[in-house]
């Protein structure tokens, strides 16, 4: 059987690099009689690369070869990706990608094509990198009804915010080192706004929920205000702050998702997820709180995910996997604001007793946070949980009492 | 599709609950038209049950009935479990088990009669409880060579352990408060000395590495020995103890498989697992350190890891999974001793700069741990990493130095 790459980027070549490090387990594994690499597809030359005799600039090569049955997706976008995965999949190939844009923009479309045809279009590495969490879910969890997951889907930022917590550095500061060390692009915008976590959450949610979840319609926030402060007032409520993506069932007919940071409890296993290493929480009705942890990004590990799928797709040629999702649904993804939560709120208040007899007035008893060195009329609190835009809407608007940033608390 | 289940006990009732509970969305995921209970085997009455038309005391109406398909075993022991399974086999039905020791002891011949008869024999739920792991090794990290598996395997002795690290408890309390809670059996033998872990590892050992792992092939140590000294000692030097059950691959032709407790770093994701909580960490050649965590035990957890196999054999009823290892094989297993790693010696000196002296000169730089209120002779240090055997003989016999306790000290 014969396998083609698209892409010889990072993830690309790590894909490479293991067909042939692991060959013999690998087509072991996969039940063939051998698992060969045909093609790599690449607008670059790699003059000096060991598989040079592999490459191709044209597409059609790979399309029209009726030897490769599989064919790895690393270029990453959406345009080339899905114009030419959707073709693959019409031609009857199996097709892996690591692309979670192209998971998240069009999973619906491309899973029912590969319905269609009979073949499997799996994603592993979409979500988590080196972490097994796809799979998982829907075949170790698959006795369970889940009503939640949540995670640090994001290594960037999590560098960010360890650095952050644990150094006390500033945001700005964090973030240069996290670029000079290679963790972070230059433009962060889809790192640090939350962009790539929400990605991934709509895959997760997808997949956990049964119905395609669109990131556009995913309430999204970044960790651009969260202040050393804030960082803080974590540390003293007994615990820290991540950026979590995270979807939970709110009825039998609707789910939140939603990505911002959040307070996490010290003694969760989420609270100990340092540096880029991501870690995914899943809340089964029989299973209980599932925690799955290692490197969600980088190449031997992203590829490492890839294969495995490789391995599946070869085991599964005649049988196509069980696996998927239905379409969207309209009103199916409720406001985030119907969402019940704690919240951690930080303001200013020109009376801070007054201010809090008056939020108590409003929205009942509140946990007052104090750490050192801040702002005289500085006041900081968690509410109870409540359905948050009752609690937004509450809050508002109270004399004498400006909010400067709220940050949602978890229950993990 | 009809299953059956024997043993109706803590996880029996579970996945009979569970299968009913969850009915439609597991019939939806195993892809069959139905997916019912037809028997339970129980030797007791159950007058009262929901199910108890169910009941039968008759191992041969299930072993004789064409409609059943797929058995769950889950009565624990080998004896009878053995004996029942292995006629079910052959008699070419799908067999789902919950029994570690079962599998440690007769995995290799009942996979073997497995694959023969073309049937799946699945046992997810016999290590780590809901959390999944047999078929993360075998499928999401197919693509890695395995280097390392080791885990908290064992709730009882982790509660333990939880209670003497963060409350200051002797064991004897502890382990008194975990028989209250229902944690610990009346006589607690086989989680406190580490039986229990053992048969756990021997299959993940199994699992990863190829071949079968017997217990009695093991060194393993349980938790008796661990003072309330040594936990401070492992603060001292950054970490907390754990019981861990380890295996190692030392070269391409053998590993070691050990079982006892460690010194665990604090920021290690596993020095956060709490209670009867459980974690398993895998380390592959190119996703790196994977970890899996969440509840090891409990009735509807591992219910939930059963039911899921039943899933996965009601789907594979047509191809069986490829999924096993090979026969046992001599000197595979090297003596522990070979094992490299860091000890952690606690002992006796006459006279303490002395003592240091004679053991630098034998074992090179150690890293001495202080404590308060440790007794005026008393001598705790960190030796360099080197082959356990080595330094255990190195250290015995140096004049004025008595060893009281050694524990390993781990990498992760």
């Amino acid at each position: 059987m014969f396998v083609a790459v698209m892409g010889y980027g990072t993830v690309g070549s790590g894909v490479v690099e293991l067909l042939y490090k692991n060959h013999d387990s690998i087509v072991k594994k996969s039940m063939q009689d051998s698992l060969e690499l045909k093609y790599i597809l690449d607008i670059r030359d790699f003059p000096n690369s060991p598989y040079k005799d592999k490459f191709t600039k044209d597409f059609n090569v790979i399309l029209n070869d009726p030897d490769v049955k599989i064919v790895v997706e690393t270029m990453g976008g959406v345009t080339f990706a899905y114009d030419f995965v959707k073709k693959l999949l019409l031609a009857g190939k199996s097709v892996v990608t690591s692309n979670k844009e192209l998971v998240a923009q069009k999973g619906y479309e491309l899973l029912c094509i590969a319905k269609e045809k009979n073949v499997n279009f799996l994603f592993e590495a979409s979500v988590g990198g080196g972490i097994p969490i796809i799979r998982p879910i829907t075949q170790c969890l698959a006795a369970n009804e889940i009503n939640e997951i949540a995670g640090i889907l994001n290594g960037t930022t999590n560098y960010i915010l360890t650095k952050m917590i644990t150094e006390n550095a500033y945001f700005d500061e964090a973030l240069k080192n996290a670029q000079e060390l290679g963790y972070a692009e230059k433009d962060p915008t889809a790192d640090v706004d939350g962009h790539d976590s929400c990605r991934k959450i709509c895959i997760l949610a997808s997949l956990c929920f049964g119905k395609h979840v669109y990131p556009d319609n995913v309430h999204t926030e970044g960790i651009r205000n969260i202040s050393l402060r804030d960082v803080a007032y974590a540390a003293a409520w007994g615990g820290v702050i991540k950026l979590i993506a995270s979807a939970k069932k709110i009825n039998e007919n609707s789910i939140t998702v939603t990505v911002g940071p959040s307070f996490v409890q010290a003694h969760s296993q989420l609270a100990g997820v340092d540096d880029v290493f991501n870690a995914i929480l899943v809340r089964g009705d029989a299973a209980g709180d599932v925690v799955f942890y290692g490197r969600g990004a980088g190449k031997m590990p992203t590829a490492s995910a890839v294969v495995a799928d490789v391995i599946d797709a070869a085991k599964h040629t005649l049988k196509k996997k069980n696996f998927g999702w239905d379409d969207a649904e309209e009103n199916y993804i409720a406001d985030y604001l119907k969402q019940t939560s704690a919240l951690y709120i930080r303001g200013t208040a020109d009376d801070k007793s007054e201010a809090v007899k008056a939020i108590n007035a409003r929205i009942g008893a509140i946990r007052i946070l104090n750490i050192a060195d801040a702002p005289e009329n500085e006041l900081a609190f968690i509410t109870n949980p409540a359905p948050e835009g009752e609690i937004r809407s509450k809050i508002n608007n109270i004399n004498g009492f400006g909010i400067n940033n709220i940050i949602r608390v978890t229950d993990y």
